[in-house]
């Protein structure tokens, strides 16, 4: 069964719940969950019953029960192998990023085209010159890329990982990228979470322009 | 008129590619936009419904314009003073990221608890003890914090942010945070992301458990 997009994220969100409470809290109530996240109670018990095995809801859910049911369910042990594109600020932070590899997600190896990059190693992860994608994806069997360049090469650089190998393209940049048919993108657009977050909103303007 | 989220995600989206266009581009359809995005066009028509002057659709829009339009409606001129609480990795990342002024983000300064840390500047932001968040929020009137501590640290943090004047908490770590009533939220899920992007396809799993 397909899980629409929305409720993988809510999945990911009620793990990191469980993935919280203490050794003596064994059951957690659904309405405990959506309290937490502000949202409704009967969007918790819709979500769960994606789930091949929920468990009870009876004196609230199992929580042990639930947190492997939810890795089962997104694959959290099928380990995904990466290649971060771009070894400036953002890309480094990503490299360091212990919770990745909990979800499955693991960073094999960092791509620059800077000199003064290439040869070095960020939190274990060597950082290879970029020409060598192409040959390090065939080698590796790996197909995402996350793509932290500066704006201006994201074009160019999405460009050449589409001829390179790379199927699916995870975009920090905030550049839109115009790659072949067959490669996947998914825009992480940061500044739009902040827009959203405060836009419909009273945020307080500071607005220094005045 | 309040704009619903995906509406605001997306119009940031279009954003980014009216900014790249050439300076003789002066005509985008709704349809190359949706096509960039591979999303459906009558969307595109549909979001840019909610600007006050879309421009008009004969021609495609005008580029110049509809650029403006999104600005003014997403409020990019105002800038919205925010701190960001923990100096490691990724708050430096975020820190040093060039895009976020233009979008009317501006990161006035930077909160840690590491003595190693306080006093020390990145990127132009001073790096402050974290006990002045309450007396410098309620000076410079900041009430958006971007929190990037680590994950054992959010919880006690963020009530800690709640009860120094902090109103919005944009939250990178993987932890649920429980605010009191009044704090807003907003869960950066960058796991649901990439299991989003990574679930719902044939996204080739390198398994090395097996």
């Amino acid at each position: 069964m397909n899980i629409p997009d929305k409720v993988i994220n809510r999945l990911t969100l009620y793990h990191f719940i469980l993935d919280d409470l203490r050794e003596d809290e064994q059951y957690i109530s659904s309405s405990k969950i959506a309290e937490l996240l502000n949202i409704d109670n009967s969007q918790v018990r819709k979500d769960l019953k994606y789930l091949d095995k929920p468990g009870k809801a009876r004196l609230g859910y199992n929580a042990k029960t639930l947190k492997k049911a939810i890795e089962e369910k997104l694959a959290f042990k099928q380990t995904k192998d990466v290649f971060i594109i771009g070894a400036g600020n953002l890309g480094s932070a990503l490299a360091k990023y212990s919770n990745f590899k909990d979800y499955g997600l693991n960073v094999l190896a960092m791509f620059d085209n800077d000199v003064n990059k290439i040869g070095t190693t960020i939190n274990g992860k060597e950082v290879f010159n970029i020409t060598k994608v192409g040959n390090l994806s065939q080698r590796l069997g790996v197909d995402i890329a996350v793509l932290t360049v500066p704006r201006e090469s994201a074009k160019s650089v999405a460009n050449y990982l589409a001829g390179s190998g790379i199927k699916y393209i995870w975009n920090f940049t905030t550049c839109i990228l115009d790659v072949p048919k067959g490669i996947k993108v998914c825009n992480e657009n940061l500044i739009g979470s902040f827009l959203q977050f405060t836009n419909n909103d009273e945020v307080k303007n500071n607005n220094n322009d005045n």
